[in-house]
């Protein structure tokens, strides 16, 4: 697969050519390598998640052989957020809203908050939720390579990320065990499940069988369309003015994202089970 | 290195032979394995860590050579939790008290939190906080290997752990892009540094010299010493009593596993960025 | 890095299809994945070195600069061998004939082996050798990853490659350990030397700073010209008759690719010594 | 698994603790790390294989249960060898005498070469040819990681091995294509096979279900109880006398090194292949 990007506008970045843009990777690339191409962000730009989306495409096809299905969506922009409990929620309708949060009235709020961001010339963060459905017992390494480490580490390394949580997350630290555990029951066709699932469809880092569910945060874009403070490669201060193609919310074009990385680290462990199969 | 268990007390397992403890990932295991060894939790252990902690002391010899100190403690107990602001902490005093709270008001009111959990045959979850200094720019790779991303897995592959964030995490999101910048300067040293460090230390997945700060969620312990309802591998339900030496709170245990684990990561990072160095 | 065949010939391969042709990975393609491209060879054509010649050529830049050079050559086709002994040879000669052999009346003998080989519409195998100057004592791993076996792997999997041996190779099988051990000494420069080099430069995986040298045996090319008997993919015997643009004898087209696979192997080594490096 | 070595004597190696011996690890081990344990060759000994025939015996039982048959044999000692044809040899036979070579006029022969070779106070090399039946079609990788690239890397990291081959070799390469080529037909019971194996069981890197065969060269043993010139630390030259617990030929222990090895490989494609199984 071969992509040729016929949209660029280098010169649009020469502003920054020597200067070291806040919270960007300017300065850790010329740091680390004594050189960056500023042209658009060079290789730390988010444009390299095409290829991600790209190969996700044809994972998410196997998967659904599989019987596997991954549902990303918008679900908080600011501190608007979806209601919590995503079987409250028709995730079918994602695509629905230009904010990609499947709740109408939340997708309201969300995007009423990021037009009023972007008038005030300022940007926003969220949180990506993901859903996975259909995810047999049995995925995931049991000591370093847990499922649930391999989805952490391959939603962490998406650009702007800040956190991942998943099952419970941080708020189940607050929980008592006895509240927290999720009892094992035997369904009317013969099947283990689960009555709560805090577990988050992964227990001792293998999938259960239970809906897998995690939640990714997302920091504000870093460059704004005001004047900011920062300094040149020689250290000197200067003043910077944001310009060019920039989102105020990029959390509604992370959800493809997100579900492309969950597609190809479920895609290598269903490969990894079929390698350890007994029979 | 070889570790010899003296205080195993196999037969105390003998009562989960054939049952799927709740939370726990004795049903994972068998669905994945067809087997597992019940006895104290078997290959699932957390026992399991002794080896990440033993190897983490040499990873932590390594870096104190290179000026590099990390330091884990325990910010978050159920609801009860130290201030956010690690600058306000003397995390020199991490192992003066039970709990491994720095902050010795916040470390009373855990105690006493565990205390009552016990009493009541419970659980509770909390937060490890782990504050990196002396991490020079450059280390971490820019796309899938972001250091924060091997970090995050890292944590995310210790026994109970739901969650990790780092820099402003999962707070960031509701923060605008001009309050979230950090903004650079050069202080009279000539060092490039940030006012603010809402970046956590690492920009584009490189570290950009300032301190690294991450949080990593444990959740409440699963066995409880409490009659609970759950299934045997014939599927029929039973009745479990949770017996045996269990804690009713890991985390004060959980900070030397942090502390490793980081240290075997930025170890890691740190041979990678010397075979890379231009020079 | 992208290059477009503009020269292909698609159609040529129809009269494939559904044979397996002898000593082709017709078959093994079949029988792993169920299906294959049969148009000029699909991905197990030799095309695919291109890559490998394309991404050699930075590496040897790179070693240049440490001051590693890598000279590879023909040193026999069929029967007919250059001098064994390569400190005979002129290396920088290795390109002034078409058969890549820098001994020009052994050259002239393969060239006239292959013009007679062609002629009789067959095919003839031979070997390369590579000699390796100016790598520091240091470079490889001791256990699994030993220098010489890193490059072993490298070279087989070159297509077509069916051996490979380094300093005494199999000959050194029949030598006593007193003729085959290499005595040190110290030379004039103070440099740590050995009177013979049997050990072909590395020792217990390890370079010791003596030229590299090794062997790549390459068998006859499976096309010919000829008509052959083989099966289909039904299993009934078919008559499959060679044609298209095929070479007689692949050796001479086989020199940039074991110059770049040694290039990369050393490359990559010479990043593993810098991480390592105590000071 | 742990083993413990009981009959260890690391006072009989305080002759070598400042000088390098001639064709062993000293001096590199010492060129890469600045140290070394001089104690009966510290990390770089042969003990080290103890682990690798430890695990191969897992290998070997779990391929056993796929049908799959690996036997290594002493094939060549000094100038002296079997049959180069292995149909020719029973190889049940091969542990039927000290030296494990299946055909017991050559054992007889190598056995008095052995002989002669240790009371002239020398060491002598030689070859282990190794057979695999039962190997199905389809095991291997197409590009770097073919069947017999790992094969050769895995047969090339045990000590002393300067070469390694498969299937027709290096004499391989002074055949005709027309000769060399093996031809398809399909057997009584409809099974793929080919008329001669020249390919040794391995087609593009993937195994064809035909026998794999493949031959490693071992050098001569490097410590000889003679006198030998050589330098120490300092660069001075020093006499070395050989002395402790050394083999004239360390052929027939390598056998089962190459059994372990080969089934290690084999092991991970049986895994390898299961994963990108289609069904």
């Amino acid at each position: 697969m071969a992509v040729f990007n016929k949209d660029q506008a280098s010169h649009d970045y020469s502003h920054i050519e020597n200067a070291f843009r806040p919270s960007h990777a300017d300065f850790t690339y010329t740091a680390k390598y004594g050189s960056r191409d500023h042209r658009g962000g060079g290789r730390s730009s988010a444009r390299e998640t095409l290829a991600r989306v790209a190969a996700g495409v044809l994972a998410q096809k196997f998967l659904a052989q599989q019987g596997i299905e991954i549902t990303a969506y918008v679900s908080q922009v600011g501190s608007i957020h979806a209601p919590a409990d995503y079987s409250q929620l028709d995730l079918s309708q994602v695509d629905r809203n230009i904010v990609r949060c499947p709740h109408p009235e939340t997708a309201e709020a969300m995007i009423q908050l990021i037009e009023e961001t972007r008038d005030k010339l300022d940007t926003i963060g969220g949180v990506v939720s993901c859903v996975v459905k259909g995810v047999p017992a049995g995925l995931g390494e049991p000591v370093f390579d847990k499922l649930h480490a391999e989805l952490g580490k391959a939603m962490l390394s998406i650009n702007a990320v800040k956190g991942f949580e998943y099952g419970s997350g941080f708020e189940g630290v607050s929980m008592y065990g006895s509240q927290h555990n999720d009892v094992f029951f035997t369904d009317a066709e013969g099947n283990v499940r689960t009555r709560t699932n805090h577990s988050g469809g992964i227990q001792g880092g293998i999938s259960n069988g239970q809906d897998i569910y995690f939640k990714v945060a997302f920091k504000p874009v870093a460059t704004i369309l005001q004047p900011q403070t920062t300094i040149d490669q020689a250290g000197q201060e200067v003043t910077l003015q944001g310009k060019g193609r920039h989102d105020p919310c990029v959390l509604p074009r992370a959800v493809p994202i997100v579900d492309a990385m969950a597609a190809l680290v479920l895609a290598d462990f269903v490969l990894r089970a079929r390698a350890n199969r007994i029979a």
